[in-house]
């Protein structure tokens, strides 16, 4: 079966990304990208309470591109400067089985700049809580996101996968 | 919370739709909308087997709107005629807490027409199994489909609610 996350869980590092409840200044110039809920949605996953990745990226995690991205990921190309993915994180529910998408928890995004962020595989990292530009999260990228990335080296660093 | 589908679960009527594994006759001339892939991703939510709705709609719900209809769920108004929603079902997995999505299960559409499907709701239904063009799988719309939307009439019979 064709599987959108590769190796999610057992990549993680002990990173905590999302689970805290306070905000750090930014370790880059990076802003949210505009109009990333009309890019191309690339998959959807759930990290649920019972993940030990919970504390760290516990949510749903609806994943975007961009149509610089997106030509590169159909085409297991390598993707060019300026290629962003945006997961959307959101808060979920559970009711009799049934998990539903609620509120945003944050917005965690990677750009790939390969002379800019060469230290961390080319990609840029940033995580917005709940979405606010005013709330940048990464301070380290290399602890806080690239940690877990690395482990996608052979998929330079992506973790989605293209499903038609 | 936002929810993004609303009742889900409990509106839900017996209709069979996704769980049974042999196509039928179409009872319309519908045919799966191209570049359904490619439209505003509305939300995602996952029916699992601990739902009693599995049998019949199982799956992780990928939910897309055409341009028209998304106008219509973004400010709340009438949906127009050739408004489509689409649900991209796919089969899942679940690893160590993590929800991942898996192959095509079923593609479902909605698609306005008042006058057409005035029996209906003004809508028109079809699921393809596999998203297979050549497997309709609805045969009787009012009882496999409307069953269920009927409980949402007070949202002109869309389960969907817009997340920004």
């Amino acid at each position: 079966m064709v599987q959108a996350f590769r190796a999610f869980v057992t990549a993680l590092s002990a990173a905590a990304i999302l689970g805290m409840g306070t905000a750090a200044l930014a370790d880059t110039k990076l802003t949210p990208p505009k109009g990333y809920r009309q890019w191309f949605h690339v998959n959807t996953a759930i990290v649920t309470k019972d993940s030990p990745a919970y504390d760290a990226i516990g949510g749903l995690h609806n994943v975007y591109v961009n149509a610089i991205g997106l030509k590169a990921l159909k085409s297991d190309t390598t993707y060019p400067d300026k290629s962003v993915f945006a997961s959307d994180v959101h808060e979920f529910t559970v009711t009799d089985g049934v998990y539903n998408e609620g509120s945003r928890k944050g917005l965690a995004v990677m750009i790939k700049d390969a002379k800019q962020y060469a230290a961390t595989g080319g990609w840029g990292f940033q995580v917005w809580l709940g979405g606010d530009p005013a709330k940048p999260f990464v301070t380290d990228a290399a602890k806080q996101c690239f940690g877990c990335h690395t482990s996608q080296k052979d998929h330079q660093f992506v973790f989605s996968s293209y499903l038609p």
